[in-house]
Formats: structure tokens, C-alpha cells, sequence
């Protein structure tokens, strides 16, 4: 039996007391999570993933200025004077290729932060969907008795986009896996799985209406979410590495 | 157009800057809302509800003690010199009639004690349900342009049988009013809907085997539970008058 556990905002993420049988998901799909799979594909060194704009800038003091970059976003826009914000679409090869990414964004790098020291940490978005399904499945077939999903929301609220990724990703699980191990939801993997199968049929359209979206929208950044919804686009498997995320050896 | 909004916990509760122009739904279905329902149905003066226990014992001491009962709960048992728990099968006419009642719960006091100075805030659940559609059918043709459902979850997370009352009453409104209004919903509140619509026709069926049901009936309240989603048992409309929750004369 494996617990399975959705937690729809960082207030609702409940630190299990062992870490080490726990795999866990960190999940926020329309920003920091398809960025993250973004930068790292693209040759990124590491993520050290920031609750602040001033822990960033204090970290940024102790790397070599050519090694690094500032990254991040408040209300959606890019922090004055750092290199990049949240947008997935500025994170090239070229820029980020061998540089370490110190990044701090509303909804998902304080949470991603506070994941770091699970031995079996990943980040889960839509573009790496098949790769976190693998690395997931591995981790289950070895001592892990909890799957906990972390979401990061929008502004610490409930987030359909984060929910149904949950539920594709339980979906497939369960799929792949039958009845053994079984799965124990709480409330949170019941309703994102039941979402999810309802939207199956037309996922991008059905996320394209909600909230965060419609937000996104209304900023400029269509192309974004049409760029974090393109399912399996990027192989990569974001993983703790203790103090900050790197892109797991395959 | 009215915009409709369900939180799931209290933490995702956004205050809106005007209080006047929005209908508040305080909602904690298998706890707090249902007692205090039945409480005020059964001749409860005022519902005082707080924080804590400390609160909740001050309170107390200002009161002529054959007026004043203290209720409260915490992990889902009876906190040790309080009159009553939290189950709502305590609460008998002969006990609570002309009393005050001091409350202190886990989920939902907390947030009810925040929402005493809206001027259109209800208790709603499933026993008082066709009463408080009446209730918030008035404000929305009153000035009201923000209909906010604030749940209580369980522990601060998300809890299905929150949620699917949202979305009877949110269904039922539709219903009502068809286009008009409109309602612009934010991400729980289409959730609440959707997972209503796939559960309407087995809604006790269903709750009872959510997360925080099965925690209740493993600790032998299972007869709570069925109280608590007998629909209409109650015709009573918990409103707050600043300070306290009343029952609001029809």
C-alpha cells in the first residue's frame, strides 16, 4: 500500500517525519516548475531555488558573476535587475548553458526549497511528464511507502493546472502499476485524479480558462502556457541534490 | 456579473477591501458549521467563536456561568473542563437553549472568528442548506457583487465534503438565476461544481468515504457524520452581528 497525497499549496504541505521513504513531487506548472525543466534541459549546472530577493542577492555575492544568474518574478514581472524572470521562453542554451540559476518566484522556489533535503525530490511539470513518470516509478519500486504531491498554486491558492497534472500523473501510475501497490488518496489525489479524467479529452483547452491562465493571458504570456502545456517537449528529471536541484544522470 | 469564489482552507481566505458588497459562505460541513447550526436551532443565544482555548477561557469568566457554555475540541475530542465537544449530537434543546455558547475548534472557529464583521455572512452546510440558498439568494439581489465560500478543510487542507457542498449550492444558484447573473468563477469554485456534478447522485455515499469521514468514524463519530449530511434537517440561517454568530430571524 502506498499513501498517495495531493497538497494544493505550500500551507497545505505537511512535512512527513521520515523523508527518505517519501517520493515527492514538486509541482508548479504554468511557472517556476516548467522553467526549471527549461533551464536544466538546456545545459543549466544547478537551481538553487530562494524564498527572497534578498537571500538571492546574498547568495549571488558568493559566485563568480560570469558563473551566474539572477532569475526571478513578482507579480509575474521580472525583479529590476536581475538577468531573467519566470518566463520559460528566455531560458536558451545559450544563456544558460553551465550556469548556476539562483531563482526566486511567488509560488513555487520557496516551496521547491523547503524539498531539497528528500532523497527522492523531483520536479514534475507537463513538458517532462513521461520522464518524472519513470523516475517516480523507480522510486516506488524501491523502499518508498508515500507519494506526496507538493503544489505551488497561484498565490498560495488552489490551482487547476497543478491539480490536474497530479491527477495525469496518478492516472498513469495507476495504469501502469494496477492494484499493486494500491493507492490511499487523500482528499486532494481523489479530486485531482476525478479532475483530470473529466478534462482529459481537451486538457489544454479546459486549463487555457482558468484562473492562472487567464492571468497569464492578460499579461502577455499566451506563448508561455502553450509552451508549459506541450506534454513530454523536454527529457529531464529536475532531483534534490541537498542544497539545491540539478538535472538527475539518467 | 457576480464574482464567485471558493477557498479551501483558511489560509487561501483572501479578505476582498470592501466587506459590504460580498455574500460570505463560512463552510466546515462535518465539524463546526453543522453544530453550530443545530446549536442556534435548538435556542442558543450567540455563538461566540474564537481561536483558542486561552481565548475561549477569558471570554469565559465574563459571563454569569448559568448563562455560558464553553464548546471546543482539538484532534476531534472534547478539550478537558469544556461543556461540550464538537459534535453536533450533544447539542440538545434541554442543554443549550437561552445559552451563549464560547467555541474553540480545530478548522473552523478560527475562520469564523474572522468573518463576524461582514454584514452578509452565513454558516452554511448541508442540514441548514435550503435556508441559507434563500439567505444568499436576498444579498445577490441586493448590492452584492462577490459571493466567497470560505471552508474550513480539515487541519488546513483540502476536504472533499467542503467542496461539494460549495458546489450544491454554487449548482443550485445556477439553477436559480441562470445568466443572470453571471458568475465568474475562480479555479475552486469550478472544481467544487465539477466534483458535485460527478457526485450528486451518491453525495453520502461519497463523503463517507473521504479523508476526514474516515478519520471521524474511526474515532466513533460515525453518527456525527450522518447528522451532518441529513439535508434540511434544520431551517436556520447563522448570521454574524459583529461580535457573534446569531440565528437571523426569517
Amino acid at each position: 500500500m502506498i499513501h498517495c497525497d495531493v497538497f494544493f499549496t505550500p500551507s497545505e504541505f505537511e512535512f512527513p517525519q521520515r523523508k527518505d521513504d517519501v517520493a515527492l513531487v514538486g509541482v508548479d506548472i504554468l511557472r517556476a516548475g516548467t522553467t526549471i525543466c527549461t533551464a536544466l534541459r538546456f545545459g543549466a549546472k544547478q537551481i538553487i531555488p530562494v524564498a527572497s530577493t534578498d537571500e538571492a542577492l546574498n547568495i549571488y555575492t558568493k559566485f563568480d558573476k560570469s558563473d551566474v544568474l539572477l532569475v526571478g518574478e513578482r507579480n509575474s514581472q521580472k525583479i529590476d535587475g536581475f538577468h531573467l524572470g519566470n518566463s520559460p521562453l528566455e531560458f536558451t542554451p545559450e544563456l544558460v548553458s553551465g550556469k548556476v540559476i539562483i531563482m526566486t518566484t511567488t509560488n513555487g522556489t520557496m516551496l521547491f526549497n523547503k524539498c531539497l533535503n528528500f532523497q527522492h525530490f523531483f520536479v514534475g511539470a507537463f513538458v517532462n511528464f513521461s520522464s518524472v513518470v519513470e523516475r517516480v516509478s523507480k522510486s516506488l519500486e524501491q523502499n518508498v511507502s508515500r507519494l506526496i504531491f507538493a503544489c505551488g498554486g497561484q498565490d498560495n491558492r488552489f490551482a487547476l493546472e497543478d491539480a490536474l497534472f497530479c491527477g495525469k500523473l496518478i492516472e498513469t501510475l495507476i495504469k501502469k502499476f494496477g492494484d499493486n501497490p494500491d493507492f490511499l488518496m487523500n482528499d486532494g489525489a481523489i479530486a485531482s485524479l476525478e479532475l483530470y479524467r473529466l478534462h482529459e479529452v481537451d486538457l489544454v483547452g479546459f486549463i487555457k480558462k482558468t484562473s492562472h491562465a487567464r492571468q497569464l493571458i492578460q499579461l502577455g504570456f499566451e506563448k508561455d502556457i502553450d509552451f508549459a502545456l506541450a506534454i513530454d517537449s523536454l527529457s529531464v528529471v529536475p532531483s534534490a541534490n541537498g542544497l539545491y536541484i540539478v538535472a538527475e544522470k539518467a
